[in-house]
């Protein structure tokens, strides 16, 4: 059961940010007054201010919701998952939240490309994943030598996945199969960056060897002798 | 030869931006004016505009023009370079850039750290050079399956590793091998991201090893074998 109250209120929040991405299309960002969007939306400019500080703010998503179901599932990750596969999971939950929204997620990404006010905004917002995620990657490595550069290359590149396939996804008028391609490219990222920078870096010389499993053991070995002598 | 009138134009640039880094620490940051800022300068309002467009934009370091050194590390890169190498070429200047203010990019940093508004220009400025970076890669990729992924992770890769580096010099105030250290971060960005995301992902399953010159033979045999069945 729902309670009637927080319906209301997501009724009244959705008809504000319909009324200002409609506003914003046909007026202009700096052309749209607040009183504008509250009176399209059948409520009063203090209205409009107990939902959303800003006018910038009433078309972008609950972000502080998006971190908080980000941060639960790093919460509640087993200590014997691997800790970036914990990483791409998380930053799943974000792009299912953006798929989730359709047509509303297509008109904001048009208007961030159209209002350079909203894109600032936007690459704020995305920073803030960038830095939960890190910031978990470099609780889990701890002290590790490195561990603190491992961390934050490694969560930027999860975000940065993720922002290729929501771009994608979203230039793509929300058509295609995006949690698919994000399987991929988060598979992509748990199999280059899985190794810490501290392992693939102790101050001996590396030899990174990419293999295809159908490849036969004698051409591997091989291929790691060539790789060796180098 | 120099010519006098772009030293002279130097000279009050940086004089503007001290003054207004002594400011914002003294009296922070809204408190200050632009026309306090002029006067202890010792130049007019108006001159200061002919500087800086805003306010925020007094204290940050030219973007502009080591965005230029970043596309001309690009403009003339070899073809045969791989396009990693070229990219953390071309991001090093940036560092170097930073390292060369001293202490006016600790006393920035500082001032970012303290108020929202200068942080967040920060974080435009920074995805400024992510951009750059990820167009060139996409570049040099060209059509290759899942190009435009592993550029976006890559581009973001290596300035997550810029960022890094700087910031640990920033926090130190400005102490400590940040050349040695970036040299070091960006050599393990090559060499974890310099395989593209389609060569390492082409519809088979792939094993990456990551071993170490010094070992044995036999050693690297049995650790593929494993890593093969696994």
């Amino acid at each position: 059961m729902t309670s009637g109250v927080p319906d209301r209120r997501r009724r009244v929040r959705e008809a504000l940010t319909a009324a200002a991405i409609d506003l914003f299309q046909a007026k202009g960002f700096d052309e749209t007054t607040v009183d504008e969007i509250a009176a399209a939306a059948g409520v009063g400019r203090r209205t409009f201010f107990r939902y959303f500080p800003s006018k910038e703010d009433v078309i972008f998503p609950d972000h502080e919701a998006r971190l908080v179901r980000v941060a639960e599932v790093f919460a509640t990750a087993s200590a014997d998952e691997p800790p970036l596969s914990v990483a791409c999971r998380a930053v799943h939950t974000v792009l299912e939240a953006y798929i989730d929204e359709g047509v509303i997620a297509v008109q904001r990404y048009r208007l961030t490309r159209d209002f350079p006010q909203l894109r600032a905004r936007e690459i704020a917002s995305a920073h803030t994943y960038n830095i939960a995620v890190t910031r978990y990657l470099r609780d889990r490595v701890g002290d590790e030598p490195e561990g603190a550069l491992w961390a934050e290359v490694a969560g930027s590149a999860v975000v940065a996945a993720h922002n290729h396939v929501l771009r994608q996804w979203l230039k793509a008028g929300g058509k295609g199969d995006a949690l698919g391609k994000a399987d991929r490219a988060f598979r992509y990222i748990r199999e280059t960056l899985g190794v810490t920078a501290a392992r693939a870096d102790d101050g001996e010389d590396v030899v990174v060897a990419v293999l295809r499993r159908g490849m036969p053991l004698a051409n591997v070995v091989r291929r790691i002798e060539d790789a060796l002598e180098r």
